[in-house]
């Protein structure tokens, strides 16, 4: 039995202030929904939009505890969420996705190893957690190959590059001491990420393919639809569909990809998953009469999933940093939906906004 | 010279708590600014998801200083708004729409005089002061005729229809003692309305026509494209530039419109002028790149408009009252865009949230 879904006026509550946080928030409100950040810096952006803040670290347990008292369900929107914090709440109020999608997700290792034995593709990759295991580990994927923190990567940090086997020393030192994993380099034509949703009932839905281009690590534009043909979408779906029931995953996540040249077609490699919305889907609020944000509310709230189609073809890009000063340009772009995340310091390397171009659609499918 | 737009993470007051001021204050956080809300009510839907809000009558000297001092610009959000507060306010900080379009919305004989003078046609109609003026009124429009105070009349309230002459002393006595107009009565085929914007620069841009149709004085549907040729629609346009030029607006407003069947097209008269987003452009956040909500913030910032063009057709439909139960079953369809207000009471008669079925194009032009 599928509860009930959440009343209008219920109250979600946010792990985390950022601007994926405060775009949950806006679409919560949309659906007539009160929202609760937790978020230890005032000036977070999702406060800026949310009904109310607990100013405190995600793992202050007097804060948990009133996150737990106030809300009637409780999600996250960033991947660092300490697991014992999300643990803890688990235990007094539904949280949606829960710690076990937050675990594997936190460890490189667990995510490929999962990926693996639901019968997707992955780069070849092994365990490093010594100078010594490295050495093996390149016998398994040979170089190139990128030596990863198993936790905490995000936007490319904790990452070196391995292309002579004279660099290991280097690419262990920047490890750290932390637990890493080799992973073969991989050549690829492109990078494609899915992101889909799946409900209190255990249906999945997911929205089109994006392609995706990274600039220095950091998404720099989704592409929709992306260059793969239907096949090669319909396997991403599949891939997704299948980790999200191995997790019995409630909300919106992405799994991205790397997509190499098969022949015609294209072999499709799990590159990583995230439990939560993600930059590449944010076209979606741009294209799609329901965006992610709202998606991954209904899913938690329990409310159905709402339709995945496009209405529109699209391209989202970033703006990063000193690209805030782009937005009057932008602004006189009729097709252009700009979207800023009211930060007031445009720090290099900061993601400000995004901004989507949208264009009548070119295929049915 | 048209002054530089509103920096990102400017601040834009509010006057008004209601669901209008809500959809605003989400459109300006999505542009990245931050907003302020003047509104007594501290369950107003829009202070959930405004940045703050000051506790306060609209007139009320202490807060409309604290809304000058905090904010870059200063709106309204429903045109029952104190014009002398207005007025207070402009001499100190920028007011987009301004006093002037305030004191026009707010007195049904000017709206129409003015309507008149620019061309457009309105329904006939007298100025009705005293008992015996509508004596003579009724010469002047015939009957059947509808009486109306000129002042602060909203979804039906402050009128009485006279079929008769003798229904005459009923309607003055329902008028208690206001300045009232009478108007004659109107064979329409259909309500219509048009939303535009008029930027800081002059630029005035519409959005397509609705059509609507109302239950009990309450919008119950827009749906678009209208039925409307495309004369009437270009007529509608026009007649809506020409009154934000005269007044200078600075903002989104909408003109409704009575579409009287003359042959195979249609005479428009003009009805109402909201200076204001209004509730039969809703549909914009669903089947437009850039919403009502967001065309407002753009001109009041003073940012270029943006394009008015639909990607979709479409219906929307409020939810009143009790309507609110509806969500579920709403929920359940996949092109059905569902926006609640985040009212926690669902009173008869009360705007709860509307929804938006949207279905591809079927028409070009």
């Amino acid at each position: 039995m599928t509860p009930a879904p959440l009343a209008p006026g219920a109250t979600i509550g946010i792990i985390g202030g950022g601007q994926l946080g405060r775009m949950l928030a806006m679409a919560a409100a949309r659906l007539g929904y009160r929202t609760i950040i937790l978020e230890p810096d005032i000036h977070a952006p999702a406060a800026q939009v949310a009904n109310s803040q607990i100013v405190a670290d995600y793992d202050d347990p007097a804060a948990l505890a009133q996150l737990a008292d106030f809300c009637e369900v409780v999600t996250y929107e960033f991947e660092n969420v300490p697991v014992a914090a999300v643990q803890w709440l688990e235990s007094h109020v539904p949280v949606r996705p829960g710690s076990r999608a937050l675990e594997v997700a936190q460890d490189r290792l667990l995510e490929k190893t999962m990926a693996r034995e639901l019968g997707a593709e992955t780069a070849l990759f092994a365990a490093v957690s010594s100078r010594s295991d490295l050495d093996k580990a390149i016998v398994t994927t040979g170089l190139p190959a990128v030596l990863k923190t198993t936790r905490l990567g995000y936007d490319g940090k904790g990452q070196a590059k391995l292309v002579r086997p004279e660099d290991a020393d280097a690419a262990f030192a920047a490890m750290q001491d932390q637990m890493a994993v080799l992973e073969s380099f991989v050549h690829f034509e492109c990078e494609v990420s899915v992101i889909a949703a799946r409900g209190l009932s255990g249906e999945v839905r997911a929205f089109d393919v994006a392609q995706n281009v990274h600039r220095d690590h950091i998404l720099h534009t989704s592409t929709v639809p992306s260059t793969l043909g239907a096949d090669a979408r319909a396997e991403a779906v599949r891939i997704a569909s299948a980790i999200a029931g191995h997790l019995d995953y409630v909300g919106v996540f992405a799994v991205e990809f790397f997509a190499v040249r098969d022949g015609k077609r294209h072999r499709l490699l799990v590159n990583e998953i995230a439990p939560r919305v993600h930059n590449s889907g944010h076209w979606t609020e741009a294209a799609c009469a329901i965006s992610q944000f709202e998606q991954h509310i209904r899913a938690i709230a329990g409310l159905p999933l709402g339709g995945t189609e496009r209405h529109s073809d699209c391209v989202m890009e970033n703006l990063i940093g000193a690209d805030i000063d782009r937005v009057p340009d932008l602004a006189t772009e009729s097709d252009t939906v700009l979207h800023l995340y009211g930060k007031s310091e445009a720090r290099p390397g900061r993601k400000m906004g995004h901004f989507t171009r949208i264009s009548p659609r070119t295929e049915q499918f």
